[in-house]
């Protein structure tokens, strides 16, 4: 089947989770896009990270897509549940395969979990983390400041490491020792992270889990690209480029050419 | 004339404006919009403001404004030729009163001017300071992060101080004397930029002369509001609530009670 999968995310940080996808399942084509003009959405409400997220939906199957990834955790979190039960194909989000690695690999059994201020009081990593094991203590903590930081490339800069302290102190005094990035853009500050709560604990990055589940869910429902050619990659922004290409020679494995710009709001 | 002046912003920003228009013209009925879904503006592409400006413009109009004042710099800078073209009522922005203020400030003929990456990408700011006297240097810095550490709150910080001083290096080099905060957030972090630059040097708040210039032009114009009346204030928002009324509590001098949300996209 050599249809493409859809990955959306708020902008651009959902490429993180494509740089993954792109190394587990090397033979499928991909469409992206990101939502460039509407960026961020961590801050905003259910309602509307739903309507957005629908419209991106209504764009991807415009290009026959045989299955949608949510790289963003936000949209993950708010749009998920909603879409998946309105599309006949499958649909998967960045927030399960992230709650489940937390659960398998912590050992006191205190989980934190980093994110926008949207998903954290979404509660859902939260929800899913205790339905696989109830016995789990989840501390959950917004870090409205991380990505921000990010997009100013502060990754290695005293500042970070002061704010990283500040949001994390809380999962130092509650002993977490499997610690959730529940935002596309944490991983890059994953040092400065490391840093503060130490070696020992484990950073999970959703990215890697969610690649892993998508090859096993189309490997199921023999979904996979069983032709042979060079896999097609294409890219679909709702504003400027500029931005989109930079961030995306950091984190793909090869040079952005092309991108096109979507009217999304009219989908 | 007791039809309102439609003020609107990228978000929560322009109630600094609000405010000062409240102050200069007590007797007005105002209509604020704030695009809360979509903001931020600092960092979207001309094409991206301007579209969303228009849609608001449109929306405004539905409530009979006598005018409109563009509370935003990043929309002023880039959307308000086109939306002032297209009227047949008076639109003012934040950038003109900015710039005539900081040429009528300077002794040493070096203004400083801090803002959005678009705003700044603009030139907009160095245009109008230089047609009002070309002899005058202009030094342009954005500041991106200045929002995101305003809306966390972080006012009185080492972390903004530190920040302050890196962005702000450049105006203590060129011996700035006139700095413009170009963006309706920067007056927040008024104390940590006078920190840094020093009590001599001007710091410039378009919000202040852009009331002003409004209440001219109402005057000359004979369009003042005559009725002795309490003046209505109506605030409408593209998505959640909370955070525009926790913002208005700290910039307007009363409690905000009621706002309304409005579908922006279909305008």
């Amino acid at each position: 089947m050599n249809n493409p999968i859809g990955v959306f995310d708020s902008g651009v940080g959902g490429l993180t989770v494509v740089s993954e996808i792109m190394r587990q399942l090397p033979g499928e084509n991909l469409v992206y896009f990101g939502d460039t003009a509407r960026v961020p959405y961590g801050s905003k409400s259910k309602n509307t990270v739903l309507k957005y997220s629908k419209q991106i939906v209504r764009f991807l199957k415009t290009k026959n897509v045989k299955a949608i990834v949510i790289a963003c955790n936000t949209a993950s979190a708010l749009a998920l549940d909603e879409i998946a039960a309105q599309l006949d194909i499958p649909v998967i989000g960045v927030v399960k395969p992230g709650a489940k690695m937390a659960v398998e690999t912590t050992k006191t059994g205190n989980v934190g979990v980093i994110g926008t201020e949207s998903t954290i009081k979404s509660g859902i990593y939260n929800d899913y983390i205790r339905e696989l094991n109830a016995d789990i203590t989840v501390v959950s903590k917004p870090c409205p400041l991380f990505v921000p930081l990010v997009e100013e490339g502060l990754l290695e800069d005293r500042v970070t490491d002061d704010i990283v302290g500040r949001y994390l102190r809380v999962m130092k005094e509650y002993k977490v020792d499997s610690l959730v990035l529940g935002c596309t853009h944490y991983p890059l500050i994953s040092n400065a992270i490391e840093r503060f709560m130490g070696k020992k604990v484990n950073l999970v990055n959703p990215a890697f889990e969610t690649a892993k589940s998508l090859k096993e869910l189309l490997t199921e429902k023999e979904m996979l690209n069983t032709d042979k050619g060079k896999p097609r990659y294409e890219y679909y922004v709702s504003d400027g480029v500029d931005k989109f290409i930079s961030f995306a020679d950091n984190v793909l494995p090869y040079h952005v050419t092309t991108t096109q710009i979507v009217d999304i709001e009219s989908y």
